[in-house]
């Protein structure tokens, strides 16, 4: 449609990207060739710069621009408590609360038998060879509250808790500034089961 | 706060970009992370690519690989009808109807005196030189319906009648598709007033 190669070529690429329609792609391809060229490759450095220095984390998984990353080599941390999550994002979301001192696994996903994702796919026995070596005393369940996410949780409990070990899921109910008139009927019953004495 | 300072950087760049938020950002670097290398930085290359091969066109201002836009090459087009648009981008949108043999003049631009942008701002002289030199018989404007472009349309016309030249503008009214009920005022009344004999 263009008639210019490498235009459609950057419009393409951006497509791909989740979020981002053929409408916003040429929105943004155009922006990008109207800054000057050194701002437009600070985009392109950065994703050259992210691929060559991030891997993962060899402990638990999180992304990391070394062996540790900054939360497993953060020695005011332990593992006595390790919160469980599916995915890298989750861990900084976890970690915008600010008060959680324990460390993190990350799964890598979950369990998914309609996408070929089983136990095997995911980061869980790194978890229980971890759990074992660190002396862990609790586990935090942080995975979604959905189908998917609820698997992961029951297939994690069978796991952990025959090592002795508490085992804590992120509680379920009305969110911050809720309207019970209008809360979904199984919030609703998540809050009723996990009411707590006033 | 994700203490990684290459996946900070790259977000940080990426929430640059119109219509990118932070979250949005975040989403895509994880994204451009969990690809493979070689996906990832396809972006970064066509980012390269698209800022070292494209240039204006030298006759119409158009986006080009070279000194003269695919339009102003094409031989089956010709000068007698000039399309004139504030952006590149009016030029693929007006492409899209397929039927136009005329070629296009690109202002980069409407005139904005709050925003400090004047007629010498704009490729307007180019324009008027273009239009003597070519023996064009007609002008398009082709700005947008609202107050800048309408002020450059009423600029662009202060110049180009005095040669002689057929002059017009794109017609306004209701869109297609459109409902009179919830039409607006003003375009009912453009409408109106540009009413055709049926």
């Amino acid at each position: 449609m263009y008639q210019i190669s490498s235009m459609e070529k950057l419009i393409n690429e951006l497509t791909k990207l989740p979020t981002i329609g053929p409408k916003t792609a040429q929105r943004l391809a155009f922006y990008l060739f109207k800054l000057s060229k050194s701002e437009a490759l600070k985009l392109a450095e950065a994703i050259i710069e992210m691929k060559e220095k991030i891997t993962y984390c060899k402990k638990c998984f999180n992304i990391s621009e070394g062996d540790k990353c900054f939360i497993c080599n953060d020695e005011k941390r332990s593992d006595l408590s390790i919160c469980v999550v599916a995915e890298c994002q989750d861990v900084i979301a976890m970690e915008k609360i600010g008060t959680f001192r324990g460390r993190y696994h990350v799964l890598h996903g979950v369990i998914s038998p309609i996408d070929g994702i089983g136990p095997a796919e995911l980061k869980i026995k790194e978890l229980i060879t971890r759990i074992k070596e660190c002396g862990t005393k609790e586990v935090i369940l942080a995975t979604n509250y959905d189908i998917k996410g609820d698997a992961t949780a029951l297939y994690l409990a069978r796991e952990v808790k025959p090592l002795g070990i508490k085992l804590t899921r992120l509680s379920y109910g009305l969110p911050m500034g809720a309207d019970i008139e209008y809360a979904d009927k199984t919030t609703l019953l998540k809050a009723l089961e996990g009411r707590r004495e006033f």
